[in-house]
């Protein structure tokens, strides 16, 4: 319902800080890309979880608003992160989302996240955003 | 069995890039403090999620440093947070962990975050750390 | 907003596989207690996990109609748990909940649940609740 | 590593009060069906949320068999359940598991639930099992 042009500039507005790119947007999900730096580094040469936490937060964020248009309000209620593997510290992080559950006050969803180029998950999360009611 | 300030030290290392401060350690559990400003608010004057979950993952470590001394490898398996009221955006995250289990492999903790100077939260966090294997 | 035999008599009807008997109620939480026999137990003598979970769930669900009234359509609609210790296979279980956010449409709770005469707990839960609109 | 009627027999002794049937295991997954009937519903016709963790909770532990072969003392750390939709009371549930981190210590899993034959899930499981370390 929204394109994805349309989505990057809406998600650089409401989440100024993240490094987040839209890759794809689309039949109840999306795909994310983040690079990895200094600033996502922890010692040892890995991604922090807060990190990857963020990155599958925006994930979600594009996908419910491919799926459901611009809704400026929603808010993340629950998300629950299992760390799985390292991630590697010289490579960006991918999320690929999938939406499984887009209600009326509620769409859930969840998000694989990989370093690039891997197909081992470093990390899985499942979300819930709250849509705000809409004024007639 | 090991110092506030020891652990201060410790995680200003291994966390690089956090804020947060080291307010109190001990009897299973930890307090610590984090400054919101420019890089913390989104739209809305808010605080971000991931910058909740970041300080509720800091505040789980410190306690569990607290209680089993300085494990430079623990690293976090789990986490879920419930959002659960906007924060302010112009006062300071408090984080408030309580250890509720610590076994010689899986260390659980939940961790009550509150805009400094209210006593409803707005968030709640329960995670998991794994503690590596100790060499003989 | 509602004593504890109506709660009870609701409880029976909304859960009738529930074996939980309600001990209190009130002051934003409740405690249940929950025999266990052999229909509970796991070989090696231990209370099964989803047992436990569904302790936990009743013992949200009392305490959000001590809080709110009664709501019978109320639903879970996100739940964790982390087990914690082997629970005794001789000992009934007890449920403590305490709310911590009891909003419009979203009720969230925590569980500590205890082998009876224990203060560790084998398990804690984090539930939320959807809360129907009302009609007018 | 273990074939079906091997898991069966396995999770007949370690789950003696489950109804689940093993459907499938292998590649990293199984799947699991489970009736409904009087024991399993909730007033207004509705499967119980602890039945359908549960289910989900033999799912993990089938296609865990299946991958590292039969592991006794393998016990849940964590399970987080999102419920999605209201299930069928006149219909069975499937569980469909998939691995997505299969460690030394650590096996991590989600599981899709449905009412039979629909392939909208009524509810979504994360959990982890803690493998006991093999004596040599």
């Amino acid at each position: 319902m929204a394109s994805k042009e349309e989505i990057a500039a809406f998600i650089a507005a409401e989440f100024p800080q993240t490094k987040c790119i839209v890759e794809k947007v689309g039949d109840g999900g999306a795909t994310v890309w983040h690079p990895v730096g200094h600033d996502e580094l922890r010692p040892g040469g890995t991604v922090s979880g807060p990190v990857l936490m963020s990155i599958a937060d925006v994930a979600l964020y594009v996908a419910l608003l491919g799926e459901i248009g611009m809704v400026p309000m929603a808010v993340t209620t629950n998300l629950t992160a299992n760390f799985l593997r390292k991630p590697a510290g010289d490579r960006s992080i991918v999320g690929v989302c999938k939406l499984i559950k887009v209600g009326k006050s509620l769409v859930v969803g969840e998000v694989y996240l990989y370093s690039e180029g891997s197909t081992d998950a470093v990390a899985h999360v499942v979300g819930t955003y709250a849509i705000p009611p809409r004024q007639g």
